[in-house]
Formats: C-alpha cells, structure tokens, sequence
C-alpha cells in the first residue's frame, strides 16, 4: 500500500507556518511500514485542491488530507474529497449534538458555519474529534477499478497529530503487511560524523536491523530499525544490533535509549527524571538567561512532581541577590556571567527551594549583551548537592540565534545533573 | 508569474526532517509578490522526480528545486532538471576549481563522487554556494511555447536559505510586478467562527486587500493581505481595511496587531511586553503546572530585561509556603489549586522580586490529579499589583493534552496582564 499526503492551507503556501503535520504523519506512515512517495500542498482553492485530490489518489493507494475542516467557508476539503469518490453530503446527527454541547459547554452561541462542521460524505466513516470541533472522515472506494482510500484530518497539529495516531492508525493498521521498530541511541559529547566514523562497518553491513546516525540539536542519535512479522521480534533484533553498538567506541557516548518519537525529543529530560528517581533525589533550578525553560521541560512531563520541587527565575540581579542570595560583591566583581554567580545561584536554589540537588545558568543568549571577554554564548553552569558545588563555563556557537543558545544551555544543565548522578 | 517549490528527499518523505525550506521560500516569495499554489515533496527517485518536475512547470512559471544536487548518487536533481528543458550537461571549471580549493583547505583528499557537483546543465546561470559546496543553478528556455524557469538550491537550510536570499532572489526580483504585505489582527476570546460570521460581508466584498480569518491554539488571527506597486502602498491599503475592521463587533477582541510571522507567533507575549513598557512596569511570575513557561516566554524575546525581573516556579507546595509565603492552613483548607494560593502566590512572587505586577497560575494540567471538583484543566490564576490582588478560575477543556493546557495557561496569564494594564 502506497500513502500520500496532502495538506491544504493557504497559510502554508504564503509561509505563515512550517508544514509539520506532513513531517508527523511521514513518520507515523513510516513506523506502519508504508510507503511514501510523494506529499504536497494546495491552497484554499476549489479546483485545485480537486485536481490535487484526484491526482493524489491516482498515483496512491492512501490519500491523507489534512486542513479544510472547519467551519469557515474557505473549508472546502470534505466536499472536493466527496466529489473525488462521487459521493453527496449530508449532515452527521452525532457530531451536530457534539456541536451544540461543545458551544453550550463553553458558553458561546454557536454561529450557522458551525453547522458546516457536521456536514460529511455520504458512506463516510467519521473520527470523532475529542481534540476540537471538527471531525476526521475516511472514505474508501473504486476509482478508475482499483480501491482507494482518502483520510481527512484538521490542520491544527494540536487535533492532526493526536487524531492521526487514535484514528487513522488503527484505520490504517489493517492495510500493514509488517511491524517495524525503531530503537534510539541516544549520544552527547560527539558529533554525527564521529559517531558514523565509529559505526560506519557495522552500518555497511546491517541489512534489518538498519542502523542510522541522526544529528540532532544538542545530541546525536543512532536509530536501529527493524522490520519483522510481530512486534516483539523486531524487538529482538534491535536489541541484539544495539548490544552490539555498546561494544564499539561509542559506548562512552550513549546516555540514554528511546523507541517513540515523542521520548526521543524528551530524551534528556526523561533521563535526567530516571537519575533522579534512582537516587530519590528532589530537583531544583536557578535560571537567569534560560529564564524558566529548565524546570518547564521537567514540567512538561506528567508525574515529574515526585523529583521537581520549583525552581528561581533569576533575570534581574535583584533576584539574584536577594531570593538566591548571591552577594553583592560577587555580582560587582565578577558580574552576572560568571562562575561564581552561579555557584552561589546553585547553592541559593538549593537552600530556599529544599531540594537535594540545583543546576544553575547564567549566560549571554544575544544577540545583544556580548563583550569581547564575555562573547555572546558564553554560558555559566553551577551544580549544587550534599557533595559540594561545582561550576563550569560553555561557550556555544555566538553565531547561533538566541533560541538556539538557550535549549542548548537546558540540554547541557539536565546531562550534567546526569552525569553527576551517574558516577 | 506563478512559483511553485519542490522540495526532493527521503528523508522528508520518511519524517525525518520537517520541510522548513518550503517554509522559508514561500514566505520570501509572498513577500516579492509572487502567487505560489503548489508545493511538493518528492525522493532521490529518478522517474518521479522528473515526473514531478515537469508537472510543476507545467503548472507554474517558475519552479523552485530544493535538495539533491550533492555530491552522493542519490543527487539527481541537475540531471532531471537539465533533461526537462532538454539539455546536456558539462563541467563547471570554476566549481571545479573551488571544490578542488575547498577540500585542499580542510585538509582532506577529495573523492571522485564530488567532482559530480561541479556538472552543470548546458546554458544554467550558475549559483555559487559560499555556505557549502554544492552550487545553485538557475535554467530557463520554453516549454511547450512558454518561458519556464527553473532554481535549484541545495537543501540543508543552513545553504538553501542565504543562497535563496543572495542568489535567487536578486534573479527572480525582475519578474516581481509587485509587493505583498500582510497585517495581521490578534482577536482573543472569539473563536473563528464567531469571527468569520461578523466579517463574513466584508470578506466576500474583499478583493485586494483579502481578508482571511486563521484560528490558532490560543487566539484567532485575521490576517489582512494587500498587493500593490510598493511596499507603502500595500501598507495603506491594508490600514484602510484593518480600520474597517475596527468598526465590526470583532474591534474589542483585538488585542494586538503584528505584520511578520516571528511577531505574530510572539503576538501575546510581545504585546504584554509592550503593555508593561508603556506603564514603566516591571513584571514577574509565580507558577505551578507551567512550571516556569511564563517567564520563559517573556525571556525568549531579546531585550525583555528591561520589564522581566524573574519569577517563582513553585512546583511542590513546600516551594509555595517557604518560598513564597501562601500559609499552610490555606493549602490545607483550600488546596494548591484554589484562587486563595492563585492570590497568595502573585503577591508572594511581586514581594519577593519586588515586580510591579505577578501574575500566578497553579492548576491541573493533567493527564493524572484530576477529582470531580476539580477535574483535568482547572487552572487558578491571581493578578498582583499595587491597585491590590485579583484571583479567578478556568476551566480549560480537559480533553487537551497536558502540554495544551500549559499553552493555553500561559496565554491567558499575559492576556490578563495585558488587559488588566490596558484598562
């Protein structure tokens, strides 16, 4: 079974925003063990989002249409794909009283489009949407003597991405000769051409598992993916490929492991929570550039309580000084961006928050701030426990943009939690 | 002239990257005034990849190729391209030599393989690549009695987008007959259909400037497009329409208005921080479920020192007693999700960084720690300032993800900033 996307918007066309639906569902299609051959975008235009459809489904088995759902009259993607299978529309009775309890729930009139939302194809399966107001619809059959299916799903990635993964998969899951696996290596402290240096005879040879070095960010993965008749076995084999890459001069390297994509863009914060919960620990972070974003990434995930007391957003050196208690001097003579500073911003965290372990962060994040003793990316580190203080100094790239410096510096903060935990 | 963008890799295909080139050409292309209707992805696939080629300049007047002019055997893209307009390919002398240049300088031998990326189609205008070493390549000749042109850049965004900029904008600047500019109107507490159904007359009379409603997580969007012989031109017109816009029933719902895609993504917390500026306000947040995203937000805009003092992330109750002062007994009577700890908690967090005005949220992002009175997205919010402590409660829908309902916590804590200065 081949699959296509496509993704209607007028948004994506003019750049407004970056398609990432088309890059979830690719790898949703992948992990089934579809095929995948083409994707495209059309705008919000009648006869060119059919003429995309019917073109879609010539070439593929499986369209996947995204955006042009709601309710507004440039949503025209349900009518174009009942035109394409030759269908008529009619009101859902069900996603109608959904309609009406939903506006009734948050206490807004709900306006006559609205009702456009519960219009779909004659024959249509319909996905329920827990996420927002429009439904998901399957439709299948012959076209031109060969079955074909298209798959509708809202454009907001937010009702797209989990739709997709309770709806259309299990929709999807029948048509899916085999399981594929993926197991991720995750490595930090060498780059992607060290590693595949490293692995590149093992790479050469593997035919299933495959093995894949895959630079991120701040960390390079190494993604084993294996094809197999049931899951459990294709477990098997990436596992045996993995104990193999634990013998090999990348060992030192690997942090942590993975197998969804959703821990594998986690992956430092879940380690981090793993060390913690091992040694019973309780977290805490002092964060001057970061401004918050460590103890937010502890947050975003579920159950973190147990190991996250809170942490102190220290921008202004007021707050330095008199919530974490770095004195006055040391802000004087050394500055905000030092060593010193954020050993104390550590200790501080540590003491008004209780917890048993602070990692503190003073940098400059630019692209204003830097000096040329200080450039920006310079980045103070501070890490707190019952063994003692230490601190360190990272300079990143100055020619990465703010945002970049600033999720490097959270990613570096939590492997040093990990690293101090783990010996 | 119509553009359109094809983009040609595997990877994007199997979701391994996410297609950020098509992004950043299209925004560059609205803003020279051309009208893209298509992009498409397609892989290192010789037949469709020409396949995919000759429909888009059957469709288009200029096709923009992204990816696939490296130097491995999957680089297909100059040969599929030189076949389409049906020429042969040569050496470039002067690629040759910097690629010749390039690798004596690394230090390293070059292989046979990079000398492909030195074959150019007959006739091309050749692009050098100064971020890389594949050059860019621009092809035109009739097709099918029409002119056609043809961009090839390289595809990782760190080459294909100084060389969209340097390279092929300067190129395609003497097709432009004219300039896009778009407003856009940030409504909050309207939903798009609310939205759509009070400009519904005014956007079907709209011709130039469109008018185009765009619901996002947290806000609704109008975004109000203008073409015309100059930038200043297009400005007016889309002022004329916004002050239309002003006199409908959607006027008290803008909070904000924005005119490039980073502002409009920032539009909250770029208009809070406008808010505080205008009053000379310092500005600081206590949090528990966000855990430290407010602040966050406030800090990924360069400059906010001048308003962001810091804040309290208070994660575990301890933190909200000791550090910021809400007494045991309301935390035993009420809980630590209450409008009584919401109170406590901003007053605690403007004591004890001495902001003029704290905003807090404590609440139930779930998908655990529900109960009956208090289920999945309940969120308490206090507004502290010298008028004296504000406290409410929301209900946010508990069907959204736990990180949903973070994002839209920390929405409505800075739109509450904002209208509570703004008032």
């Amino acid at each position: 079974m081949i699959c296509e996307i496509l993704c209607v918007g007028t948004e994506i066309l003019l750049g407004d925003i970056i398609n990432t639906d088309a890059a979830f569902i690719a790898r949703e299609l992948a992990s089934l063990g579809f095929a995948s051959y083409h994707q495209s975008v059309v705008g919000d235009n009648p006869a060119r989002l059919r003429a995309a459809i019917d073109e879609g489904l010539r070439r593929s088995d499986v369209l996947i249409i995204t955006g042009g759902l709601g309710p507004t009259c440039d949503d025209i993607t349900k009518i174009a794909a009942a035109e394409a299978f030759g269908r008529g529309m009619h009101t859902d009775l069900d996603v109608k009283r959904d309609l009406e309890e939903f506006f009734a729930k948050i206490g807004r009139p709900m306006t006559e489009n609205n009702l456009q939302q519960a219009e779909v194809p004659d024959g249509a399966t319909i996905f329920y949407n827990k996420w927002g107001t429009a439904p998901g619809i399957a439709l299948d059959g012959e076209i031109d003597g060969k079955m074909k299916y298209a798959i509708l799903l809202p454009g907001p990635p937010s009702e797209c991405e989990p739709m997709f993964v309770e709806c259309a998969e299990p929709y999807l899951r029948k048509f899916s000769p085999h399981t594929i696996y993926s197991l991720n290596l995750h490595l930090y402290g060498i780059g992607e051409s060290g590693a595949e240096a490293i692995l590149r005879p093992m790479m050469e040879e593997a035919v299933n598992p495959t093995i894949a070095p895959y630079a991120c960010e701040h960390e390079v993965r190494i993604r084993v993916t294996a094809f197999a008749d049931t899951l459990d076995e294709a477990k098997v084999l990436c596992r045996q490929t993995a104990d193999k890459i634990y013998e090999t001069d990348v060992a030192p390297y690997i942090y942590t492991e993975t197998d969804t994509p959703d821990d594998a863009k986690n992956a430092v914060v879940l380690a981090m929570i793993a060390e913690l919960r091992k040694h019973g620990m309780t977290f805490a972070s002092a964060e001057s550039c970061t401004a918050g974003m460590i103890a937010a990434r502890v947050g975003d995930i579920a159950g973190a309580s147990d190991v996250l007391l809170g942490g102190i957003v220290s921008y202004a050196n007021s707050v330095k000084e008199n919530v974490l208690g770095v004195p006055a001097d040391v802000l004087r003579d050394y500055g905000a961006v030092s060593e010193q500073c954020a050993g104390y911003m550590a200790e501080g965290a540590r003491r008004v928050t209780g917890a048993d372990i602070a990692v503190s962060v003073t940098g400059i994040a630019g692209p204003g701030g830097g000096t040329p003793e200080k450039p920006v990316g310079t980045v103070c580190f501070g890490i707190a426990d019952k063994r003692g203080t230490e601190t360190f100094t990272v300079h990143f790239n100055g020619k990465n943009d703010r945002s970049k410096i600033r999720r490097l510096t959270v990613a570096r903060a939590m492997m040093t939690v990990i690293r101090r935990l783990g010996t």
